[in-house]
C-alpha cells in the first residue's frame, strides 16, 4: 500500500465528503487536495487529459452553496477517454483518432449535473480492447497497489485513479471484463451494470452490441450512488433499456450463491488466489448464503466467443478506416486482434449469433438455480514483466471469470476481499440476470461489509453503510422485450 | 371461384367436421373427400409430396373413436415442405438438398398427437425465398382462385391447398410475407406468429433469427386453434419463447388502429386495391376502430434491410455447400439473391445490426400510438405472365407491408375482407406488437364476421363463431427478455 501523506487527509468517499462540506469544507478545499495528490503520486501515464486546476476550481465554485439535494455535490470524478467530455479531446488512447467532443457524453452530463467535478480523461487500453492496461501509446498508469502488477484494462487510468485516492469515481467501460478486471488489481469496487443501463451516447464502441459505461469507487454505496444517478433513458441511444434501479438493501435471508465447481474453478496454478476465494465463500456462507457448486463449462464456451468469434468484427467497425488507411497508428497486439475480422464473412457472423443462442440456452440451467454467482474477479495476477513476455495469453487469462457476462446479459460487481497471504488485494465479482442490479449490489455491500479492509491503495478505513431491509425477491425483472 | 362438385359435401372448417364427426361421419370419409378432391383439382405442382391414401387412412384409423378432449381429432392437413414430418423426405424445393427426416418436426408431433391428419408435403419458393410462389424446380401450383395469378409464396402449396378445400388447414413459414401473401392471393386466412412461439426444430431456416411457422386456414377461428396447439415450448430450439397464447374474445371496446397515411401509402397505381382498403378500413370503423394515419416511412425503411442488409447472409449459411458444390441445383433466382452474401462482411453485418437497431428506435413511436396496424396484405395483383416478364420486381412490391414485420418482432394475421370490384380477393393483415398473437386474432375475426365472403376458392359460407367478453388490455407482454 502506498502512504499516503497529510494531503488526503479528508477521504474521498461520498458520505465523508459530504460530511466535510456540512462542516465547512470548501469544494475548492478538496480539488486543491486532489491536485496535491495527483503530483504525490507523480504518475503521469494516468491521465491522457487532466483538467487545468483552475477549470475544476471555477466549475467548484459554479456549485454555489453546498446543496445536499444534488447528490453528486462537490465529488471529484473522472473519465475513462473514450467517452466524450464537451470541449475536450477523446482519443480512446490513439492519438490518430482524437476528436473534440462537441459535448459531455449523456451519462457524464448526468452527473455533472448531479454536482460531480471532472477532473480528467484516463488512460486505457486502446479502444477498450484488452483487460491488462499496457497497451497504450500515452505509457502505462502504474499499478496503485503494487508497481510491478499491471494495472488492469482496458480502464486501467480510470481504476488507478479511484486505487490512490485522487478521485471518488471514476468511468469505464467494459465489454470483456474492463470495468472488473482492474478493480480487482487495485482493491477497489467495479460495478458493470446491465447493459443498456447507462446511455452509451458520447462514448467510443468497442463492441456496440456488448458495451457499457462501468463504474470504479472505493466503496459499493459510492459505486451505486452514481449508477443510480448515471442510470437514465436516452432516447437517443437506440440499445438503451428503460430500467429504475431498486435501493441497496440488506442481503435477502435467504440466497443460492453458484460457484464454479472443482473440476471448473481456475487459477492457472496460483493457490495463493485459490485459498483467497475459499475465504471469501466462507464470508458469504457466514452470511448465509446457500453454496451450489457448478460446472461452468457452458460459461466458458460462452466466452470463447468474444475474440474467437464474430464480435471483434464489432471492434473492426469503429476502426476500418483507421486500419486502412494508418495501420501503424493502430497498437501492434490491437491490429493484431482486431484485424482477424478481415477473415470473417457475414454468414460466419450469422453462425456466431447462432452458436450464441444456443450457449445461452445451454446456460439457462445455471441462472435458474441460483440467485446470484459469485467468482473469483481474477484467477491470478500478472506482471508488467510477465505482459513484456508474452502480450496476448495473461491478457486471455484475466478474462476467465468476465469474458461471458457481457454475452449472457448479466450484470456484475466486483467487490474486495481480504487481502491475500501474500498483501496483494483479493476480490470476488457477483452476478446476476440482467436488471438485478440491486441484488448484487446489495449482496456486495454485505460482503464487503465483513471484509476488514482499507480502501484502494490509500489508508482510509472501510465504514459501513446502514442497511435498509430487504426487498422482496423479484420474480420477473422490468426490463422491456428487446430486439 | 373454382366449382366443386359434391365431392365436397362437408366443409372443411374444424367445428363443421367436428359436428360431422359427433354426427357419425368416420375420417375414412373424410380422406375419400380429401382425395376426390385432389383428384378433382388436379394440380399436381401442389404437393411435393403427397401421402398414399392407404397411409392416411391407416391414420385415421388409428385415431380410435372420436375423442372430442384432442381438439385436431380427424382434422387434414398439409405442411410446407422445409418441415419435416418423419420417414418422409424434405426437399425445400431443391432436390439436391432432399434429405429423410428422421422424426416429426416439433410442431408437426403437437398437431398429430392433438388428432390432425397429415396429407402431404406442399411446394414453395425454393428454400423458402420468394413472395410468388413461382420459384420451384417442381413446378409451380396455380392460384386457387384465379389461375392467372400468381399463387404466392414461399408458401404457395400449403396456400393453395387451403384455398381449394383439400386441408383445413397447413402449416406455411414466414420471414418476409411467406404466410400473408399467398392468404391474400388465396383468399384465406394467413397467421403469422409472434416469432419464438411456435417452435423452429424440424424446419430448413431461411433466416434463423427472423423465421417462424405461420398457419393457413379458411377462417381465423381455426387458424388460431392451431396456433394455441402448436405453441408449445421446444427448450431445443435456442430461439424459442415461453409463451401462453390469450383466448380470442371479442375486440376491445375501444380500439386505436394505425393506418398508411395518404402519402405513405402505396398501391403501385391499383386503384381496386385501393377502394378495397378503403372499404376494410370502414369496416374497422363501424366496429368501434379508431383510425389513426401514420407516416410508414420509417416502417419502409426496417423493410429494405431484409434483402438489401446483412440478413440474406442468415440464407447463405444454410445453402452455403451447396452454392459452393453444386450451384446449378440452386433455383437461378434464388442463386441470385442469396449470393449476394459473398460480398457482405462480418462488419457489415454488424452494421446492418445498428441500422436495424436505430430503425427499430424510430419505429417506437408508431407502435405507442395504437393498438394494432391494419394494411392492405398486398399492395396489387400480379400474375404468372408478370413474374415471366421480371422475376424480382414484382416480388418485391409483394412485400410492401410484409418486409418490416418480423424485423420488428410484430405478429400479423391475414384475413379475407369483401371480394374487389374485379372479383379477385381482398385482404387486410392486423399487426401488433410481438406477444400480442390474442388481439390481432380477436380483431381479425370480428373484422371477417363483418365480411359476408364464402371460404378460399370453395363455396363453403363463412359461419361466424360465438365470441367470448374481450379480456382485459394487456400493460406488459409476457414474454421472457431475449438477446
Amino acid at each position: 500500500m502506498s502512504q499516503m501523506s497529510q494531503i488526503s487527509k479528508t477521504p474521498l468517499t461520498i458520505p465523508s465528503l459530504h460530511a466535510a462540506y456540512q462542516a465547512g469544507t470548501s469544494p475548492a478545499d478538496i480539488v486543491e487536495q486532489v491536485y496535491a495528490r495527483i503530483a504525490e503520486v507523480n504518475d503521469p501515464a494516468i491521465f491522457i487529459h487532466l483538467l487545468d486546476k483552475s477549470e475544476v476550481r471555477q466549475a467548484a465554485a459554479d456549485l454555489g452553496a453546498f446543496d445536499p439535494a444534488k447528490p453528486l455535490w462537490g465529488i471529484p470524478f473522472v473519465i475513462k477517454d473514450n467517452i466524450d467530455a464537451g470541449g475536450k479531446p477523446t482519443t480512446a488512447a490513439c492519438p490518430a483518432y482524437e476528436y473534440e467532443a462537441t459535448e459531455d457524453a449523456y451519462v457524464v452530463a448526468q452527473l455533472r449535473a448531479a454536482g460531480a467535478l471532472l477532473i480528467g480523461k484516463t488512460n486505457l487500453d486502446q479502444f477498450a480492447t484488452g483487460l491488462v492496461g499496457v497497451r497504450s501509446p500515452y505509457g502505462f498508469p502504474k499499478n496503485s497497489i503494487d508497481p510491478d502488477i499491471v494495472p488492469g484494462g482496458s480502464s486501467s487510468g480510470s481504476a488507478v485513479a479511484v486505487g490512490h485516492g485522487i478521485a471518488t469515481f471514476s468511468l469505464g467501460t467494459d465489454t470483456a471484463g474492463s470495468g472488473r478486471v482492474p478493480a480487482a488489481l487495485n482493491n477497489i469496487v467495479g460495478l458493470k451494470p446491465t447493459l443498456g443501463t447507462l446511455s452509451a451516447t458520447g462514448v467510443v464502441p468497442a463492441c456496440r452490441t456488448l458495451d457499457t459505461i462501468s463504474i470504479f469507487a472505493l466503496t459499493v454505496s459510492d459505486a451505486y450512488a452514481v449508477f443510480e444517478i448515471a442510470n437514465a433513458y436516452d432516447a437517443k441511444d437506440a440499445y438503451a433499456r428503460r430500467f429504475t434501479a431498486g435501493a441497496l438493501t440488506a442481503a435477502p435471508s435467504k440466497m443460492r450463491v453458484g460457484i464454479p465447481d472443482a473440476n471448473s474453478i481456475e487459477f492457472f496454478g496460483d493457490n495463493v488466489q485459490k485459498a483467497s476465494f475459499r475465504q471469501s465463500v466462507d464470508i458469504l456462507v457466514q452470511s448465509g448464503a446457500e453454496i451450489i457448486e457448478i460446472d461452468f463449462t457452458p460459461l466458458y464456451d460462452v466466452a470463447r466467443m468474444l475474440y474467437e468469434g464474430a464480435w471483434v468484427a464489432e471492434r473492426y467497425t469503429v476502426i476500418e478506416d483507421l486500419l486502412k488507411t494508418n495501420p501503424d497508428a493502430v497498437h501492434p497486439v490491437t491490429r493484431a486482434i482486431v484485424s482477424k475480422a478481415e477473415t470473417i464473412s457475414s454468414a460466419d457472423a450469422f453462425r456466431g449469433m447462432y452458436r450464441l443462442q444456443d450457449l445461452k440456452r445451454a446456460a439457462e440451467p445455471i441462472m435458474a438455480a441460483v440467485d446470484i454467482l459469485c467468482v473469483p474477479t481474477i484467477p491470478t495476477f500478472y506482471t508488467v514483466a510477465d505482459l513484456e513476455a508474452d502480450p496476448v495469453t495473461p491478457n486471455s487469462n484475466f478474462g476467465t471469470y468476465t469474458n461471458f457476462v457481457n454475452l449472457l446479459d448479466m450484470c456484475a460487481i466486483a467487490v474486495p476481499a481480504v487481502k491475500r497471504s501474500d498483501s496483494r488485494p483479493g476480490s470476488v465479482t457477483l452476478l446476476a440476470s440482467a436488471g438485478q442490479d440491486d441484488l448484487v449490489a446489495s449482496i456486495a455491500q454485505v460482503f464487503e461489509s465483513a471484509v476488514p479492509h482499507t480502501l484502494g491503495a490509500t489508508s482510509w478505513s472501510y465504514e459501513a453503510t446502514p442497511l435498509a431491509a430487504p426487498q422482496a425477491q423479484k420474480d420477473e425483472i422490468e426490463i422491456a422485450v428487446c430486439g
